[in-house]
């Protein structure tokens, strides 16, 4: 999708990536290479203006290695932050946004001391490398340890461990935010997720009954961030909703699933802000041609005659393979309002077979 | 453009052209090959499940040979018809869609006939592989018929000639359509178009003051020529408006320039819906976000800055090395009405140095 908005604007692209069916070689000139591979990112970097990433895991050393032959944005260091979630809530908790209370976990003596003062439930995570409900285990009481060491302990030495608090939030918010190489800063209106195991499976935008002062404090804490770690190119600061506060969950340090509506939802898109921001060119209007929801088609791709049949529908079939729990496209469903947009869902969910996947926002519009 | 439009469908598209920086080839898979290569067509046509074009002067030899290996769509005979000014007209007549009086030219005795029959001014026009203004002579008077001969006689054997009576019409619109494999028929909203030196220059959607009337003919038109040649695809017919009737000037059996808007500012544009009809799809609803102006780049691109920084402003770089008169990019400015496109559009002529090129718009939507 990055490939996509980038060709309108006259920029090629030059992916690097370990496996020869990634995706973007679809649409994109594809290096396949392993990220390791020191001769083969000094040739990859000699071919580009500017370095970016769509996956938060690119490994640090490999973002250090192209900065020292090439522009990257955003930055190395902010990349280690965003990847790492004890740096990150340490960073929200710095910037005045408040988390979910946490504890790091080098070993066993510390997830015992750290459910002790924390209390259950709560989730053991990776610090780094986890993504989409990946590498957690939830405590439900302090008699799951064992279950969670079993499942996790091994991980400790490689990418280290966090307790977080099981908050029972109300709901889930995301700021989609870019800035630019020159400081300036622009978010998307609010989007309202709901995951399901882990996964993001629905989203609506303009998040519907959100308070300006919500929003405004949002968008502070995404901006005190964003300036913190200099960052420069599009990311996503997920967001706990409990009673009257805001909790930080975490910061996704590139384009964001959350964000996808706006490719028909929003004079600019992610994916298009990203590419201008990263490159220094003007970020382009944010603003929205109406409310939008998305539907995340995760294993595989249902048929598309539903969506296809819908004005100001849109399909999103990635090219990848079959395979559970994968993410091979999603759906966006664009109306002038919330009303038209509700009637529009409702129909889609039924014809699609996904009422349940489309229901709390039909709820919600209702 | 269609190759972007096809990606988030899950088409993979394969381009065969002669010219190794083709530019679709920086978004997809290319197959450099001449058109006459009968065993590359075949190593191509084995590779795809439906060929299409997106250029009306591919050799109609070609697409009938690979219509004997594969789905061709549109078949090789509407694309022959509409390669060929003197078969366009004659199905535009039958079909009750006057146009400006013709006559064919074969040798410079017709030429002679034809000018005493239809007059002067006159153009004299190569009946094939013309297109952009390309291949015309203007006869002012009878005193011209040697220079006209002296320009184009050489190429009535080749591709046949055509003299046309000069229309001084009020205005230039495009109907732009697209039908399906199951005869499915939509249009987007009729396309003011300005040309200059036969070339598009700026386009604007929809049509500012067109009837109803007017548009359900020109509509009507456009879907009974299409039924006849049993059309499938994106095509334009475009049209003069004089006083209260309405002139066929030519069909282009293509996704179109006066198209180019659909991309933004309709809910399916011009390339995904051909795309959709070409492989059976279910087409996409044709309906406006408001009113859209396109501005063509011919030779080179301007600074993109001005119109990054428009709300709603796209950009559109096709990738093209610059060169006199050549085709490299078009701009689209969207609103939600007239009036505010019309500030934009001024706005972002006069920040690009090309008031002259938008003037013609900003005057009609004042």
């Amino acid at each position: 999708m990055l490939s996509l908005a980038a060709a309108p604007l006259g920029v090629r692209t030059l992916v690097v990536d370990g496996s020869a069916d990634a995706c973007a070689g679809q649409v994109s000139e594809l290096v396949v290479a392993d990220w390791n591979d020191d001769e083969a990112l000094e040739a990859f970097a000699a071919r580009v203006d500017v370095v970016t990433f769509d996956f938060e895991n690119v490994p640090a050393a490999t973002a250090e290695r192209l900065a020292g032959l090439t522009n990257v944005f955003p930055n190395p260091g902010a990349l280690s932050v965003a990847q790492d979630r004890l740096a990150e809530k340490t960073l929200f908790r710095a910037s005045g946004l408040n988390t979910p209370d946490f504890e790091p976990v080098d070993n066993r003596d510390d997830l015992v001391r750290a459910v002790a003062r924390i209390g259950a439930p709560a989730i053991l995570k990776t610090r780094r490398l986890g993504y989409d409900g990946k590498g957690q285990f939830r405590l439900k009481t302090a008699d799951d340890i064992d279950a969670a060491w079993a499942a996790l302990g091994e991980a400790a030495a490689s990418v280290g461990l966090i307790l977080e608090a099981f908050v029972p939030f109300d709901r889930e918010l995301s700021v989609v935010a870019v800035r630019g190489r020159d400081g300036a800063f622009r978010t998307w209106p609010l989007t309202r997720n709901w995951h399901v195991d882990g996964v993001l499976s629905l989203s609506l935008a303009p998040a519907p009954g959100t308070s300006d002062a919500l929003e405004q404090a949002a968008i502070s804490h995404a901006r005190t961030i964003a300036e913190t770690l200099d960052y420069v190119g599009v990311f996503a600061l997920e967001l706990f909703v409990c009673g009257a506060e805001l909790l930080g969950n975490e910061m996704a340090p590139r384009v964001h699933n959350s964000g996808h509506w706006t490719i028909e939802g929003a004079h600019t898109s992610q994916f298009e802000n990203h590419v201008r921001a990263v490159l220094g060119l003007p970020l382009g209007d944010t603003g929205v041609r109406g409310a939008s929801a998305m539907l995340n088609w995760i294993g595989d791709m249902p048929d598309p005659t539903p969506v296809l049949m819908v004005a100001d529908g849109h399909w999103h079939d990635y090219g990848k393979e079959a395979r559970p729990g994968r993410k091979v496209g999603h759906a966006t469903l664009c109306a002038p309002d919330a009303g038209s947009l509700r009637t529009k869902l409702a129909a889609a969910g039924a014809a699609l077979g996904r009422d349940e996947q489309v229901a709390p926002a039909v709820d919600l519009l209702g």
